[in-house]
């Protein structure tokens, strides 16, 4: 028993290692945050073996000879290419927890490693990673809610929540190609890297619902209009933006037509998101995914602590 | 009468100068080809001071003090970044010829340099750089061709045609996806650079066309399927085309619904886009884009020739 009392501390470590960064938390019993770092060891950038290194590393000042701190991980760190594959369950499924949980054992006694598993789905076929802890964050915030959850990101999901369990989802790449298009394409010469215009965006958004094939035709006129008419960068972002994200809503609108819906992203994100719902008679509520995050490893923490003190 | 003899030789150079590719014939007065050289500066690697040392390095071994050879060029060396702009001609046009085209001023009198103009339209607004060149190749083989144009590439064009003019044109950007989707984005780890499915491609496309804005949920579906279900490169390749082409093809509908449809373009390209027509009722003509680029770049050298003939 004494062990385990200088074992596991009042503290622990909550881990977000995504495709492009790493997040670190050091966290109280509660989820609060103690203290922060992060840096962009994403997952894309690295070599199975380099994970421990990369980690210890930003980890480091939370890190202490004398306990072993519990940490708690969910994202790419449990994908195939990541540290240590953490094998998906397969909707329909509760949000994963600790009990889905891989213990990874490492030399390093300063800390336990477990990492939460992502969701896979056979038809049609998708997967999330990351996605899947704020989900088990919002739910124990919300365990009533029956409806549709909004994750807005690179990869968008749209999830059907009923009994506390992840029923469907669907992943649109509608951030990434966003990215591609705005920053590689020929029309990076005409989308500004900032700035917004809410009527813009949303006359594109609605031009995409109403016509979606007709996008295709749209993109290059971007390109055309700053070449004629001297087209500003920042209202050029916002058309692209609706384009994208209208196309998204019309393909997914089994998914929100008169449902509950909560939107759980990134602030500028989520509000481009509510407002092209709203526009579209829906009204959805909103919170933020780090939020969620941090909520879904906190609950998965609670488990550890729990098994411990029950020890 | 004698300084035009010595200076017009029987050879000239057609120069194909696009955004990512420099293309130089050495061709006789009917347009046969004699020799030719390519590389990679496209527009797109350089600065408007380096076209000159870029052509005379390619163009070397076809230049000779002795005469002044005759240079006729298309694409991007006449945009606004290019080595001089030569402005848009407003659609509906003819496609442009020789009496459209900048003579260039150079100090090097091994060569003299004529650039031809690109085609803009102001509602909805587009341009093109290149493929008017070809158009006026094709209706210099054609004349009679009432119908519609398909020059499919990184930026295909559809381009409505009667009593030899360009009436007007859209651009779609499928090929700058495809190649962002495939070699850039996640799906990069699914698709395969090469591989052909005809079956897999025209079931995408009937997937798209019959559904456009769902294939927004089925680009991530190519990444789902190579994790959970080991879906072959190759047929992934086959689908995201069908996806694109389709998303095309649906918005392009106006263009080719019920007209005489002729394909420019290199091979490969071309047969997906026949295929694809095929499949919804079409039958379209095909022609080398290369061949209509030489063509129409020899309707303009003729030009030149007949001119000094007649001087």
């Amino acid at each position: 028993m004494n062990i385990n009392k200088r074992a596991i501390g009042p503290d622990w470590l909550g881990v977000d290692w995504g495709t492009t960064h790493l997040r670190i938390w050091l966290l109280d019993a509660r989820g609060h945050i103690l203290a922060e770092a992060r840096d962009d060891s994403g997952m894309a950038t690295l070599s199975s073996d380099q994970f421990y290194a990369r980690f210890t590393r930003l980890a480091g000042p939370f890190l202490s000879p004398d306990k072993v701190i519990p940490v708690v991980a969910c994202g790419m760190i449990g994908a195939k290419q990541g540290w240590h594959e953490a094998p998906y369950i397969a909707a329909p499924c509760s949000a994963p927890g600790l009990e889905d949980a891989q213990i990874i054992e490492t030399r390093d006694e300063r800390f336990s490693l477990y990492i939460l598993p992502g969701v896979k789905q056979a038809r049609p076929a998708d997967v999330m990673r990351g996605e899947e802890t704020q989900i088990a964050g919002f739910l124990n915030q919300n365990p009533s809610f029956d409806g549709v959850l909004c994750l807005p990101g690179t990869h968008t999901k749209w999830v059907r929540i009923s009994a506390e369990e992840i029923i469907s989802f669907q992943t649109f790449m509608t951030g990434e190609m966003f990215s591609l298009l705005g920053e590689t394409s020929v029309l990076k010469h005409s989308i500004a890297s900032s700035g917004w215009h809410k009527g813009a965006f949303l006359e594109a958004l609605d031009a995409a619902i109403s016509a979606p094939a007709s996008i295709a035709s749209k993109l290059f006129a971007l390109r055309a209009e700053t070449l004629l008419n001297d087209l500003s960068g920042a209202v050029a972002r916002s058309r692209l933006s609706g384009f994208l994200i209208g196309l998204e809503l019309s393909a997914a609108r089994a998914y929100w037509l008169g449902q509950d819906i909560a939107i759980i992203g990134a602030e500028d994100l989520s509000i481009a998101y509510r407002d092209g719902l709203i526009s579209q008679g829906v009204k959805p509520q909103s919170h933020h995914s780090v939020d969620m995050t941090l909520a879904g490893l906190t609950k998965a923490y609670q488990k550890i602590q729990g098994s411990i003190n029950a020890a």
